[in-house]
């Protein structure tokens, strides 16, 4: 399916699923809202499905997208590039955080290649969709060519649909790609139109001269490819609740600043909402992945769950722009997917109170005296 | 096992496995402290266990302890007494909130009547120790009796040995008890020496009226028995960091303003860290229930995970004097162990990363460079 199709498949969430959704809720043994957050994320997926209750959310399926980055180069991860391709192996091999979690929450995991700078071998759970040896350096101008953005896009689009055919049930975005917390800052400025001061955060662990240099390296790309640099105010955001930063395209925007990951996940976003499967969000990279897809097709966030907050400070922005809610908030911050890992069972636990819970009616249990 | 005998076995955490899995976690690919408080679960479980890396957590079992309180006459709760009982017949028959739950984590559902005021059918999965139909009004006089208190205590510790003895390798909290945010609230002040405003919530939901007139019967039950009941500072903590109500034993605290359900939840508290078996804690009462477990055996808390952070504002002033992170925090406040079966999956996930998780030098991935 071209970008093109599936844009124009995402559905908004049906208003009536929602309301049932409520009222199913309100009749179940339980003391009305005791379930807090829980009880929304039920809703919002009977929402997404367009259906009360919506089907379990089960099995999950993880897609990593890997990739690397020129902006690498310009110092701001204290990690050698390679152990991006390092650490696919690892996931390869099952030796990952991600994969202990995948196990722990029975999600199956897939790796794709969208841009890693090296030769990975054919391996069993291994998608190969290399677009490039890693990015350019989005500090001296576009990370990435349209046409480029456009066919990760549609890599995470197959992704997605592949897996719902394969009896996906909810997809999980996962990333790995040494110096994307760079890329995903520079995205939430632009979409969000907050200053890189305040969206730019220490990524897996960077010191302060090399926190301030990583500042400054996300405003010179903004300035290097024509974006507004420093705490604009966010454009006046359409209907949607999404703006069109400096009058720019959408696609142009993360083209520019975005990664080969960053593309995917927002294809694989769109592909799980085209599908009406809900998509559990993980970390900073998926949240600035979701800006990107919302400014295509802002329909597409009603399909999305936020699995947890990481630490990264951009996360927090990215998911207050897109108004979700995160369900873990751990002070993770190593990505891969292991943020929407954990949530997976949260998700589920939500919607399986709406399939399996008894009625005031249906057991014999007196309700609260108004 | 005796109240005694069991207090005698609850031993501290052993600082060397927890230097350990430290040490442990460092090796692991990710970078260093990237699983932010999933880390601190996996040591702190490592530390109870006296072993690194700890056993895996699973599988899990639940203990529902139900009873009734005298103070419900008092007008605290807008729901009848007999939903305590009709709940009961709700979990056995599978209907409840707690199972869908428990399902959902391929947790066991226990049943435990300690005081339900009412004759419950014998059924599978219903275990009767009852004490009594209810304690008495904490508002008027001793909620128990000090040898109502060891007996419930007692009952939660047999429960507990025989769910170790039958293989569970977590034990997770749950509670029903219509009022019993009242007897939590009170218990909360007498351990922490917090105001009854500041500690007693809205339970499972409660107006402006009858939340005034909650806290003032709280204030009272303190001052009926002669505990100190305004906001008086926390009394010298021993070096356990607990401290003695009023001079006061604290199993006469315990039988004073408790429920039966409290008593036999810190009694399920203390025969897990007996066992050296972790126990992850549900809300509100279960973190009253463990204040008198620390105060019996401090030790006992380090067995124990906050497995979430309810919407009562007393849990919060709970697990602040017992020094325990939550996990979920999503403002339930239904009880039932709910939030405790939620944080399973979580618990399970920080310890597997112990087991399958890769070093640096297994994988061939290279280090960060400092």
């Amino acid at each position: 399916m071209t970008l093109r199709e599936t844009l124009a498949r995402v559905a908004a969430a049906s208003p009536s699923a929602m309301a049932q959704a409520r009222a199913h809720q309100g009749r179940l043994t339980k003391p009305p809202g005791s379930l807090g957050a829980l009880e929304e994320v039920a809703v919002r997926l009977a929402g997404a499905a367009g259906v009360s209750p919506p089907p379990m959310p089960e099995p999950a399926a993880l897609a990593i997208f890997a990739a690397d980055h020129g902006v690498h180069a310009q110092g701001v991860s204290p990690w050698p590039q390679e152990v991006t391709l390092q650490m696919v192996a690892n996931f390869l091999a099952g030796g990952a955080v991600a994969n202990a979690f995948a196990a722990q929450v029975g999600a199956s995991v897939t790796v794709v290649d969208v841009g890693v700078a090296g030769e990975l071998p054919v391996a069993e759970g291994l998608l190969s969709r290399k677009i490039a040896y890693g990015t350019a350096d989005l500090s001296q101008g576009p990370a990435m060519t349209v046409p480029q953005a456009v066919a990760a896009l549609e890599a995470g689009i197959e992704v997605a649909s592949s897996l719902v055919a394969s009896g996906a049930r909810c997809l999980i975005t996962g990333d790995m790609g040494i110096a994307n917390t760079t890329a995903s800052a520079a995205l939430i400025c632009a979409f969000t139109g907050r200053d890189a001061a305040r969206v730019t955060g220490r990524g897996t662990g960077i010191d302060d001269t090399t926190h301030a240099h990583k500042i400054a390296i996300v405003r010179q790309a903004l300035h290097a490819n024509g974006l507004p640099s420093t705490g604009l105010p966010t454009p006046a955001p359409a209907e949607s609740g999404q703006g069109s930063p400096g009058g720019r395209e959408p696609l142009e925007v993360l083209a520019a600043l975005g990664g080969f990951e960053h593309a995917a996940i927002a294809g694989f976003i769109l592909g799980g909402a085209a599908a009406r499967v809900p998509v559990i969000l993980d970390g900073v990279i998926a949240g600035s992945a979701a800006l990107a897809a919302a400014a295509l097709a802002p329909a597409a966030i009603d399909h999305c769950v936020a699995g947890h907050r990481s630490a990264e400070p951009g996360h927090a922005a990215a998911l207050d722009h897109l108004g979700l809610r995160p369900l873990v908030d751990l002070e993770l911050r190593l990505g891969e997917g292991t943020g929407g890992l954990l949530a997976h069972p949260l998700v589920c636990a939500a919607v399986r109170v709406m399939h399996d819970v008894a009625t005031f009616d249906s057991a014999g249990v007196t309700e609260k005296q108004s």
